[in-house]
C-alpha cells in the first residue's frame, strides 16, 4: 500500500467497542498519514458487551445502543476515522441479505487497500465469527462485476484480523506486528472514551507493551514500545524478501 | 529490509540444483539491486539430484560433483550471486556440530536480512528437511553472545521458504508471491545453466507464470507475468497494513 | 466442579439418541453424586435416525417422534436425569432465533457447570454441526447481561465434546477419558431402551473397553474398566498440574 | 466403483463454468465408459463469474444467464454429460430448504457412487464453501429413511473436493491424481465452449501439465501427460494397499 | 497395484510385534494372493516391549531378543511371510547411516509397491517415529541413481502407516479400511504365536471388528466383518474417482 | 494427582532460567503443599542466554557457567525445589545416549505425577525442541521393563509444556490456567535471583496478570490475579466433567 492519500483502510467491526481495543493504533497511524479511515460497527454490542450500563436502573436496549455509540463515535474521532453503524443487532449478530448488501456498499463506497475484522473462528463469541464471514463474503460480492451496476467493483484488498481476546484459543497467530508506538496517545485516549468497559484500558496498555517486546525480538527497531498484533489472510504481492 | 547496499540475502540449499529453480528470482532481484546475495549449498546433490550424470558410463561420485559445481557456478554467476560449497553429502544430508559450524560462520560473515531456505516438512526428500532444520538451529546458534568470540552474532532474519516441487504435499502455504518480472530473464538463464536438469526449465516456467497470474489476483499489478512463491516463517514488523 | 448439589449438568444432543451412547455414562455418573442433570434434544431424529421404525408398515414422522420420544424418556430415566424434546427437525436440524432462545432459556434455567454437546465438523452428520454451533451461540447469549432481564445470565461453563462414530474422521482428539465402571449397568441399561437403534448396545459397550484400557494406559487406575472420551473445548482452571 | 453401467458421478458446480475447468476431465473419462455422468449448476454465476458479459453494453442478469447456460450446455455435451440449473442466484449463492431439497431429489434420483464438489473454505470466493456444505447436507438428508417416503436413499458416495483456483489458500492436499490424458481432447473443447472465460483454457491446460507431472511422480504410469487433483473426503474401503 | 506376482509389499516394524497387530490382516492378504510380503524389524522390542518376559527370573536381553525372534517368526509364517532382523535396539531405537543402508539394501531388494510403517508422531511412543522417518529417508535414499551402484533404484511405492495404539493422539486419520474378512483367521493365528503380549489378541479382534463397521458405513460390502485402518502418505495415481 | 506427599513433580528445563520463568509459580504451589520437587537443567544457557555476561570483559564459558548455576540455585531455593544440572551445553542442546540415561535416571528417582518442559516446535529456539523430544523418549524409556534393572519403571505420568516466549508461533495453545496467586511472591523472588535476564521480571509479572485475567474469563474464581499457562500432552484420565 502507498502512502497514497486516495487509499483507505476499512475496519468490519462486530460491536462498538472492538475497533478501540484490537485495532485502533492502526487506524490512528493511518490517520495521522492522511488516509481515509471508516469504521462501519455491525452492532453496538447493546445485549452483550455493555455489562456496566445493564447495572443502571431503568436500562433499555435504546438507551444501551445510545450510550455505546456515543463512546463510539468519540472513540472514532479520537482516533480520526468516521463511523457507520449498521444496528443489525448483537448477542447473536445475524447478517440477511440486506445487512450483506450494506456491508457491500460500504466497501465499495471506500475502495479499501485493507480491511480489517475479526478472526474466523472464536469459541467463546460467535458474533465474531459472523463479522469475519461478512467481511469475506462481502468483498466476494464487491468485487462482482454484476451486482449493483450503480457502484463500481473493488480490487482485492487484504484482510487482516486483529487481535481477539484470548488468541490462542481462536486459532490467532500474528503474521504482522504493527509498530503504533508514535500513535499510542491517541489509541489510549479512544481506549479512554469507552466508558463501559474502562477495565480494559490497562490491560491492552499492557498487551501493547508486550507485542511490542516480541516486534523488536522479531527484527523491529529498537525504538518500537507498543504494537498491535495482526493475522492476514492474503499472500502479500511484492518485490521484497521479508 | 532497506535498499541498504550493506544488506545481504543468504541462500541455505540442500542441494546445488535447489538455489535455482526455487529462488533463482529473487536472488537475481537483490543482486541486481545492489545487494550481497550469498548462496550456500549443502551438498552437490551428487548421489540423489544427478541421474543424467550417471547415466554417463564411467560416472564417480568426485566427477558427479565436479559436473554439478560447474552448473551451480555459472547459475550463480548468471544470477549476480556468490556461492560456497560445503559438501556435506546428500541421500541422506547429514549436518554434525562441524557442518552446523560453518552455517553459523556463514551466516555471521554475511549478517543477512533474509534467509531462503526449504520447507520443514518434505515427504519426498528429507535432506530438504535437514536443511530447514540446521538453518533454523544455525540462526540461533548465530544469535548467541557466547558463540565464537572472534566474530559478530546475529540479528533476526526474516526466514523464507522456497517452493517445493509438490507444495500442497509438504504444508507450503504461500504468503509472499514475490514479482520476478524484471529478472526472469537472469533467471532463465541460470536454469538453462543446470545441464543434469534441463527437462525442468520449462516446468519452472509454466509454475512462475502460474504464481504470476496469482499475485495478480491477489491485488497485485497488471504488469506482473512471472512471481515465486515463499513461506515466511516469522511475522513481519513494520507499519503498514499489508 | 464441586459437588455442590446445585451444580447441574446439562446436554445439547442433536437428536434423541445421541446422548445416550455417548454421555450416558456421564450423566448416571453425575445423576448418582445428586447432580442436577438435564438433556435436551433438538430433534427426535425422527427421519435420519429411525431406519428400524420406517420399516414398519404406516409409519408416519409423528408415529416415529413418538416412539422415539418414549424409548428416549425411557433411557432418561434409567440414568437419573430429566429431558426435554425441542421438536426443530432433524435431517436437517436448522436452528432459527425461536430456536435458539429456547436452547438459552434452557441454559439460563440450569446454570450448568458443563454442558456437552456434538463436535464442531461431522462430515457424515452436519446436524451434529448445527448443535454444536447452537450450543456455543446460546452459551454466549446466555452470558449476555442485555438478554432477557427476567432470567440470569450464567457463568463460563466448560463444553464438552462427547465422541462421535467415527471420531478421526471429525477431528475428535480426546483429552478426557472418564471412568464410567461404576455407573456402567445404567448405561448399559439406557442402551437398551433405544430400540431403534439396539445393534448399537454391543458396539458402545465395546467402545468403552477399548477407551477404559486407554485410561489405564495413560495413568488411570487398574480398575477402570469401561471409560467414555471427550473433547473439552476450554482451558481448565484449578491449581492442580494435571 | 466398479464399471457397472448403472453406476453414476453426479457434480455439484457453484457456478455454471466450475465443473468444466476442475473436473471436466473426471466427467469426459467417465462418460466415455458408460457411465451416466450428471452435473447440478447450483447458479449460473451470472453476477459474479461474467466479466467478460458484463462488458457489454445493455446486459442484463437474465442475458447473462441466458448465455452462461447455453455455453455449460456445449460444454456439457462436448464432455458427455447431462446438466440441471437450479438458478439459486451467485454472489452470494444462498441455498434455503427448498434449494436444498432439489439437490437431494438429484442425488437420489442419481443414485451415484461419487459426488464431485468443491472445498470446503475457500477465502476468495464463499459460494464455493456454500456449495461444499450443501453436497454433504444433501447426502446426509438423501440417506435418511424417512424423507420423502416416494424416492430411494442413496447409500454412502465418496465425496472427491477438485481443486480450487489457489490450492494452497483453500487448504486443498489432492490425495488423487486422477489420469485424464485419453480424454483431454474432450476436456479441451468443452473448455473452449465457455467464451466468457476464455483466458482460462491455457491456464487449466498447463495446471493439467503440472498435476501430470506430478502424478508420474508419485509412481504413475510414464504415458500420463495430463491429470487433475481431487481430495477424496471419506476413508477409500477396499482390499488392496494402494 | 496389480496382481501381478512379481510387485511385493515390505513392512518396516520397530518393534518385533508392531506388523503382527497393525498391520497382519494386509500381510496375510497378500501372501494368500501371491505377492512376496517381507517384514524388517528394526528392533526385538527387547527392552520396552516384553514386559512378561521380564517377569521371569534370570532374564537377559540376549534371551529376551531370542524369544521375542521365535514369536515374530512364527507370526510371519503364519502369514505367510518373510522375516529380516535388523537388531538395532529399542526404547530408544537409533538408527544410525550404517542402519539406513541396510533398510536401503531391504528396499531395493524387494522393489516393493507398497512400503507399510508408523505414523510419524506417536507421543507415547518414540521408535515408532524413528521408524516412520527412517522408512522416508530409506525410501529416498533407494531411489537415488548415485547410491550402491550395484543394486536396482526402487520407484515411488506408496507410504501406509498403519494405526497406532492411541490413533487421536497420534494425529492418525484412516484414509483406507482394507478388508480382511477373508483372511483374518490368519491374522488371529498370528497374533497367538506372540506369547509376550497375549492380552492384545481380544484387544484386537475388537478393534478389526470396529474399523468393519466403519467399513461398512463407507459404503463397503455388508459381508465385510474385520477391517484394519491405514493412512496412506502420498496421493493416489489412477483412473478411478474412489 | 492427590496430595500424597510422595508425589513428584519433575521438571526439564532446556537452559537455566527456563524454570523461573515459565514454571515457577507451580513448581511455588508444589512445593507448599509438601511435594517433592525438582528440577533438572540440561545446560546452563552459557552460551545463548548469558547476553549479560558476555558483555563483562573476561567472561569464559566456565565463569559464565558458574554465575548461571548460581543464579539458578537460588531460584530453585526460593520456590523450594531441588535442583540438578547435566551441563550438555547450549545452542545448540545436543542430547546423546549418555545424556538420555541420565534424564531417565532421574525419573526413576523422581517416580513423577507430573513431567514440565518446554513445546515441540518453537521456530526461534531448537533447544527447546531438544529438551521436549528428549523428555518424551526419557519417559518412554523410564517406562521400560528391561532398562536398567536396578531401579524402577515409572508409570505414565502427564506432560505439561509450559508457555514459550512467543506462544503463537509455536503452536502452544494453553489448556490449563493454573492459579499461582498464592505464591506469587516466592515466584517474584525465584525471578529476582535471575540477575542475568533482570529485564524480563516485569515481563513475566505483566504475563502472569494477563493469564489470571483469563483464568476468571474461563471460569476461575474472581481471586485469581496471577495464573501460568500450560499445555498437557496427554488425556485427563478421571471422573469429572472439566
Amino acid at each position: 500500500m502507498t502512502d497514497d492519500k486516495r487509499s483507505s483502510v476499512l475496519v468490519i467491526s462486530a460491536h462498538s467497542g472492538d475497533f478501540v481495543w484490537r485495532a485502533g493504533g492502526a487506524l490512528a497511524l493511518y490517520a495521522e498519514r492522511g488516509h481515509d479511515v471508516r469504521i462501519v460497527c455491525l452492532s453496538y454490542g447493546e445485549r452483550g458487551e455493555s455489562q456496566g450500563l445493564w447495572k443502571q436502573e431503568g436500562m433499555t436496549l435504546e438507551r444501551a445502543k445510545e450510550a455505546r455509540r456515543a463512546e463510539a463515535e468519540a472513540a472514532a474521532e479520537a482516533l480520526g476515522a468516521s463511523i457507520t453503524f449498521l444496528d443489525l443487532g448483537d448477542y447473536p449478530l445475524r447478517i440477511d441479505d440486506a445487512g450483506l448488501d450494506r456491508i457491500v456498499a460500504e466497501m465499495r463506497a471506500a475502495q479499501p487497500e485493507a480491511l480489517l475484522t475479526h478472526v474466523a473462528s472464536d469459541p467463546y463469541n460467535r458474533d465474531h465469527n459472523a463479522a469475519h464471514e461478512a467481511t469475506l463474503l462481502a468483498r466476494q460480492v464487491a468485487q462482482a462485476a454484476g451486482h449493483d451496476r450503480t457502484t463500481t467493483p473493488i480490487g482485492a484488498p487484504q484482510v487482516l484480523q486483529f487481535e481477539p481476546h484470548q488468541p490462542e484459543q481462536c486459532g490467532f497467530v500474528p503474521n504482522l506486528l504493527l509498530d503504533i508506538t508514535p500513535v499510542f496517545d491517541r489509541k489510549r485516549k479512544a481506549m479512554e472514551c469507552m466508558g463501559a468497559q474502562s477495565h480494559l484500558v490497562q490491560y491492552y496498555t499492557d498487551l501493547g507493551l508486550r507485542r511490542g517486546v516480541q516486534a523488536v525480538r522479531n527484527g523491529g527497531a529498537k525504538s518500537i514500545v507498543q504494537a498491535e498484533a495482526y493475522q492476514r489472510l492474503f499472500p502479500i504481492v511484492g518485490d521484497e524478501l521479508r
